[in-house]
């Protein structure tokens, strides 16, 4: 009796953090994604399985937008950068006749984007540097506290996905350290990421401008300089998860061909890996789109992903819930 | 009875990681350094305390040469780059007539080194680039097995500070998380920092040079360029620490001026925040050098370290050991 009580205790203890009593992805249906990745976990963490990993070396990376987080009609961050503009035109009086400031601040987004990647990139860093990095913190801080979908008028901190959110528990609760790999800025993730995802900001990659070390008033800032340091996207994914990680992940999800050399990258190493692309396919709870969007464009990876050994999560089939709101 | 046993039971499962019977920092003697150190710790880390820090922010960081291992009679990973020179030079013809090359391979160092700041940087870019980071990591990993000092002819992994590996524990026991910071290369430290300090890959942020992307034979691989990325040195510590861990340490521990920015900005934090230098003054046990050294010169952080609150550790009196071989 006294025996089966320690054990008991024991077992309270030391297994809470590494088995399931339940199903452990609920809003996951019992296809072959969910089966899949149930299956990777209990190789790679089964002490003797030829396969196994110290849990060390269990890295698992993911993508943000599109892949933790819904990204349409357009990537959170540039909704963040809209208002930002709105926010500082009382500063700039040129920008009532400087595009691509006159357009967005009048509210034709159309003429505004006209510009392309050069009209972006000048929303994006007069929106995003000339401060320190402590007052950008704050201001993204605020912001995400009450910035709200176009659409769904939801908190974007509530257009995450359930299963997704599911998987990070599920995958850390079995030794595995979770890190972001986004082409998202850095900084403008790292404020949340630990409450919405818990994902600590060290574990935390993405794009990011320079910052240079000053003193202001006699004490130390870092200031954000308009100047690119580095694009977390595409082949800069590997380099990125090099660069912070320091090894090799052996698990990694992604939506969109810019994460293609991530999970090839990942699945090219030796052992057993796992590599996961989310496929947009719910016109009803989310949105439809592939190979022809602009934002989130997934083609070569519908292609070639099969045949690489990678899964491929249709959204409308294999995922119960999408948004944990849903479950309300 | 029954009682009794569970809870000790319970402490011993619970409290081995946060508690210590002994004395947690045994190669420290009692003088002010160690009061300093124990006396932060313990306000940070109580329940309840008005300095009390939760774990997730219990950010330190360490520089590496001179703090962590010894960095004379010149840098460790300078040894790395002469060795490398002897090795590649069958392939390497030209380097016969070639500076700083030709002096390096007829063992005339002061001739190699004439050339200053270029000579070093050649001599580093022509070692450490033009392979994958699998093959450099392979190097590195074979070398460091093997590579002595050349006064003591101790394993260089056997020239680390003991009183700073217990320092390292003390401080990961207490909930704190433990960084690299370092002026070296950050590739050429991750294979062994987990072995020698028990600071994972992804904790180490150091000097880089750019990588690239590429598909070799079908398999991608990342291929070290000639060419800076990143200098984590005096200004840049502080920007290597936000890119790296996006938030400010707590508590930051160097030996140089190259570590003055580090400490400044760590200390400049809101709340309690604690900053060492290591002071090398025992010229019997290890070395003496600070104002005048051209490796790891202590000059600034010397004259303002005690005013701006930081402790200052004199090598001779405040440390029974110096380094692990001592106490065999």
């Amino acid at each position: 009796m006294k025996r089966s009580f320690i054990n008991v205790l024991l077992s309270l203890l030391l297994f809470t953090n590494t088995a399931w009593a339940a199903d452990p992805l609920p809003s996951w249906n019992d296809t072959a994604p969910k089966q899949a990745i149930v299956a990777f976990v209990e190789q790679v963490t089964r002490e003797g399985s030829p396969d196994f990993v110290p849990a060390a070396e269990r890295i698992a990376t993911f993508d943000n937008d599109g892949t933790l987080w819904a990204e349409q009609p357009i990537y959170f961050q540039f909704l963040f950068a809209i208002d930002r503009v709105k926010a500082l035109a009382p500063q700039h009086p040129e920008w009532k006749t400087e595009e691509p400031f006159a357009s967005l601040l009048r509210g034709d987004m159309k003429s505004a984007l006209a510009g392309g990647e050069h009209a972006m990139l000048e929303i994006v860093m007069s929106t995003h540097a000339g401060m320190t990095t402590q007052a950008f913190e704050k201001t993204v801080t605020d912001w995400i506290a009450t910035a709200t979908h176009p659409k769904t008028r939801r908190l974007l901190t509530e257009m995450v996905y359930q299963p997704m959110l599911e998987l990070l528990a599920y995958l850390r609760a079995n030794g595995f350290k979770t890190f972001i790999v986004s082409g998202g800025g850095i900084e403008f993730m790292r404020p949340w990421t630990q409450k919405v995802y818990g994902i600590p900001p060290e574990q935390v990659i993405g794009s990011s401008i320079k910052t240079a070390f000053e003193r202001r008033d006699g004490q130390p800032a870092l200031v954000r300089l308009p100047e690119i340091n580095f694009i977390d996207d595409k082949a800069g994914k590997p380099v990125g998860i090099h660069m912070h990680i320091g090894r090799r992940p052996i698990a990694s999800f992604g939506n969109s061909d810019g994460d293609f050399e991530m999970l090839e990258w990942t699945t090219a190493g030796a052992g057993l890996r796992f590599g996961l692309l989310v496929h947009h396919t719910d016109d009803n709870r989310e949105w439809a789109y592939d190979r022809d969007s602009p934002i989130g464009r997934l083609d070569r990876g519908l292609d070639e992903g099969p045949r690489r050994g990678w899964t491929i999560v249709d959204m409308r089939d294999d995922w119960k819930v999408i948004f944990p709101f849903e479950m309300r």
